[in-house]
């Protein structure tokens, strides 16, 4: 039996709950842990030295296999680097297994290397932190350990996901001596049944009720992944009921001449009566948090009479501050049967006629409409040479079923500004949990090691350079595309109102830097290729876009200071629309 | 008066309480206080992007100058990725008044940007974390952020010192507008006189009676900063009394001849006999960690019969397990009043014989000296080029009166089994705190920016690579020497016993990484140099220790698998030393 064989059983149990994908950064105190995994035949796993990149590498592997991914790392300081990856995680409802190496308790603040106060270190930014006994010699420490083991992977993967923490105190010898075999016998398995909140049959009379009685339905979705038969019943509403659905593009809601995406373009108007003739009697919304501040702003101070949220947990958010119901329930489940729970009573009464809120939909869908126009116009003039232009363009040619990860700072809200269109099935990945810029390229990489597809990562210099550390592995798959948006500096602050007012703006916010992404490309044996110019954006795209044997990083280099300006110029526009 | 004054007024008590130094990380939500901070004229800022990094700029900085350094950031993740360097500051006790953004607590956990939980998101790893309110209206608001500001400063400069937390929830506006004016004015200031922990005189005459009565008596000092009069009253006691005196490289404990610095090359030493003769009957500590493992080892199977440590506080650590008494003084002023009062009643009982453990204190200094003269040996052969040897002929070549700063892993390890000579005034510097690799360089950075003498930054690959945002900002200073020693992977993980023993040695341990230093170097505006032999190594460093105008990065490559082999010559080595 090998000295470390609970940790073995750890791991195949894992293996039994289907999570086998690990992200391992080194460590002598983790070193039993790193050997469990990497000797276990039905586990994947990989390597990465920096835990701030290999916590949001687990990430970006988790938001696609939709499954808990095992974060290892070693005791001390280093688990502190996972906090951002995790954190996201928690907020973004990404299932996370963090498996922290620990020296035995009563070696914290001893004055003795790597240790630190790992005991729920990680706060409220996970769904539960455990912590394993030391010793297993009592029964009882066994039986202990077996039952978090079980708790912690179900939890991560129950509603609302999330990350979930162990914290493994290990005794030394940490390593195995050459005749100590490793062998993943039977473990005591709990089976958690999958459960969904089901709603009683009277529920649904008043919930079809209400429906029926609001007069102005929106129903607005916030981000989650893409989900073909959502978008399915969504449809049917927006083309039998006329229904509006808005939406961002992290909500993976394209373009499709039926669903409302331009929401922050158009929902800058000023125009008071217009605003009151979008307001909802009834929204229903559901998944994540919104990009576009103009919808939510808009919804504030035109709060709906009723708003419902529809999610597959309890947890209570109100970024409207308009809540009026909260529905547990699936939300694809939930329209589904609405549309055909309606439907019938419709058919039964002899009903069939549409709702009466044509004109509430068509008012959402010809200022839909009007924007995309507006700002398709604006975008092809192609006199000087700015960001968002740039970015339409990248958008144009993004391959077909591909992914797109999009980081936080200005790229989301230029992809946001200009959308994307149903044919193109590109799916929209953002760090909008907690929104930073500390891991958008680290969880590119880990998905473009998830999928076969071509992930492009759109990226500002700053949110690059800060997460260089993703390309720093033996990891980069040649399915990445890296673009960098390179203006030298936080343009975004050059952008927004406040800080560009200020004399401090360069100094203390932009904060210009002189990189150039050459070299951290091509120290990542990536295809570098920098462009300047509308025409070698052009001339670059195609190569850039097919698929080859090596990864590739596309630098552009714009003038912040232009950027600033056309997008002033944007502003002035919107503010001309005439509705 | 401003929208914000009470930040403006939270600065002006800093600087009032002397702390004028601050790094800053750009955001919008800490827009008004790094607007406070940048329009104050005496106080000191830096700019730096990536949070990690700047939390260890600002710990360099605060290791100079013995005073808190103010750290700000926005809301969100930036937070997290602070908090590695709040933890070293904790361990290693080092003051920082880490101030961050928040928005106003009701926006947590709903769906919007960069809100995370902050309400004392750093745990047990800051000595205190406040918060402010989010509104002044109330006067007992006002007076509780003004209390608060108060005792956060003073509780990090107060033993022993370490990082405190403000959370600043903020409302909008964030940004002033043109006509608003800042006015640094009168500001409440709560004064904390300085105050030592002092002993009665009774306690004074016992400790002196104990100290009489016990027979093999050792003074060890943990890490702490260069002190010549700590050094003064040691170097006294160590040639009028042979007491032996020993410590690590990161004591700051030279090598002069009295002092013991070899202790982890000889208490290598199996024979039984010997760490029998070196067992103390009492052992005297203070500062902080030891590196030498060996050491630690040593007491743990001998404990002294008592063991005093001497600190200015009351927190307890007892790395030895053979603590016998705590005593609450300064170090310096402690040694000095048991030297003068030991020295006067000997003088008044006309006994002027030293103490009579002589052997005892020879018994140390034999081994120290044949452990220098084995290691010098052993260093001084060219055959193969390892690194180690390398690390001797920089230490040789190191600038008098310079600081030197060795990152952990090997690098310190190294350094600490050579030493240092008294005559060369070296300074040294590790952060011991949590041991990581995570920011030795931004540390050296913030030193380097703080001192006028020549900083050298000692490093390996890994953990070079990792923290390399240390100089992704406009501030390398020209002072700074960086000598990174690239053998392309985790070297210590071959060096070590376990690891190498394991099939995974290379791919989950050791990890190879193929970068070379000099993109980064140059991307710093450094200039850069690369060595691969003795001869090479020796040609450039004069000129690569000399003052200039730029900033200088050496990078000297190695092949881990000699170096290997060479560390495990070196371990037959000392089996064979016979004392």
């Amino acid at each position: 039996m090998a000295i470390h064989q609970h940790l073995l059983d750890l791991v195949e149990l894992c293996v039994r709950k289907e999570i086998r994908q690990a992200v391992i950064s080194p460590g002598s105190r983790s070193a039993p842990l790193t050997l469990a995994l990497a000797r276990h035949p039905q586990v994947t796993t990989r390597v990465v030295a920096d835990e701030r990149s290999a916590g949001f590498i687990a990430l970006g592997i988790a938001q696609q296999i939709r499954k808990p991914v095992v974060v290892v790392c070693t005791s001390g300081s280093a688990v502190y680097n996972l906090a951002p990856a995790v954190a996201e995680a928690y907020f973004q409802e990404i299932p996370l297994l963090v498996l922290t190496a620990d020296r035995p308790k009563e070696w914290t603040h001893q004055l003795d290397g790597q240790t630190i106060y790992q005991t729920e270190i990680f706060g409220k930014h996970v769904k539960q932190s455990f912590e394993w006994p030391a010793d297993f010699v009592h029964p009882d420490a066994r039986w202990f350990a077996e039952r978090i083991a079980n708790e912690a992977v179900d939890l991560a993967r129950t509603e609302p996901r999330g990350p979930v923490h162990i914290n493994l105190p290990l005794r030394e010898p940490l390593y195995p001596s050459a005749d100590e075999t490793f062998a993943f016998g039977p473990v005591r398995v709990i089976e958690q049944l999958p459960a969904m909140p089901a709603l009683p049959p009277e529920t649904w009379h008043r919930l079809q009720d209400d429906w029926d009685s609001a007069e102005r339905k929106l129903i607005a979705i916030g981000q989650g992944p893409h989900d073909p038969a959502l978008l399915a019943v969504l449809k049917k509403m927006s083309e039998e009921w006329r229904t509006p659905i808005v939406g961002d593009v992290i909500s993976n809601l394209p373009r499709n001449g039926e669903f409302i995406t331009q929401l922050d373009v158009f929902l800058n108007l000023s125009d008071e009566q217009i605003r009151e003739d979008l307001r909802p009697d009834l929204l229903i919304t559901c998944g994540q948090s919104f990009i576009s501040k103009q919808f939510k702003l808009f919804l504030r101070s035109h709060p709906p009479r009723q708003h419902w949220q529809v999610q597959p947990h309890t947890r209570l958010a109100d970024p409207f501050q308009s809540l009026t119901r909260l529905i547990p329930h699936d939300p694809t489940a939930f329209f589904e049967k609405l549309f055909s729970d309606v439907d019938y009573q419709r058919f039964v009464s002899n009903d069939d006629e549409a709702d009466s809120d044509d004109g509430y939909q068509q008012t959402w869908q010809t200022l839909d409409r009007q924007a995309t126009r507006m700002v398709s116009q604006f975008l092809r003039d192609e006199t000087v040479f700015h960001e968002w232009a740039v970015v339409q363009r990248l958008l144009d040619q993004l391959p077909t079923d591909s992914q797109l990860h999009v980081a936080n700072s200005m790229p989301v809200r230029y992809v946001n500004l200009s959308g994307l269109d149903e044919n193109q099935l590109v799916e929209v990945f953002a760090n909008r949990g907690t929104s930073g810029i500390d891991g958008c390229l680290s969880t590119a990489v880990g998905a473009a090691l998830t999928t076969s597809k071509t992930v492009t990562a759109l990226i500002g210099d700053v949110a690059f350079f800060y997460d260089r550390n993703a390309l720093w592995n033996n990891l980069v798959p040649k399915n990445l595309r890296v673009i960098v948006l390179n203006n030298h500096g936080g343009n975004i602050f050059r952008i927004i109102d406040g800080p560009s007012r200020q004399p401090e703006l360069d100094a203390y916010f932009e904060t210009s830097q002189p990189l150039s992404a050459e070299n951290t490309a091509k120290d990542a044996g990536m295809v570098y290729q920098k462009v300047t110019s509308y025409a070698e954006l052009k001339a670059v795209l195609p190569d850039f876009f097919a698929p080859g044997e090596r990864p590739r990083l596309l630098e552009i280099e714009t003038d912040r200071r232009t950027n600033a300006e056309e997008f002033d110029r944007y502003k002035r526009l919107v503010k001309e629309l005439n509705p």
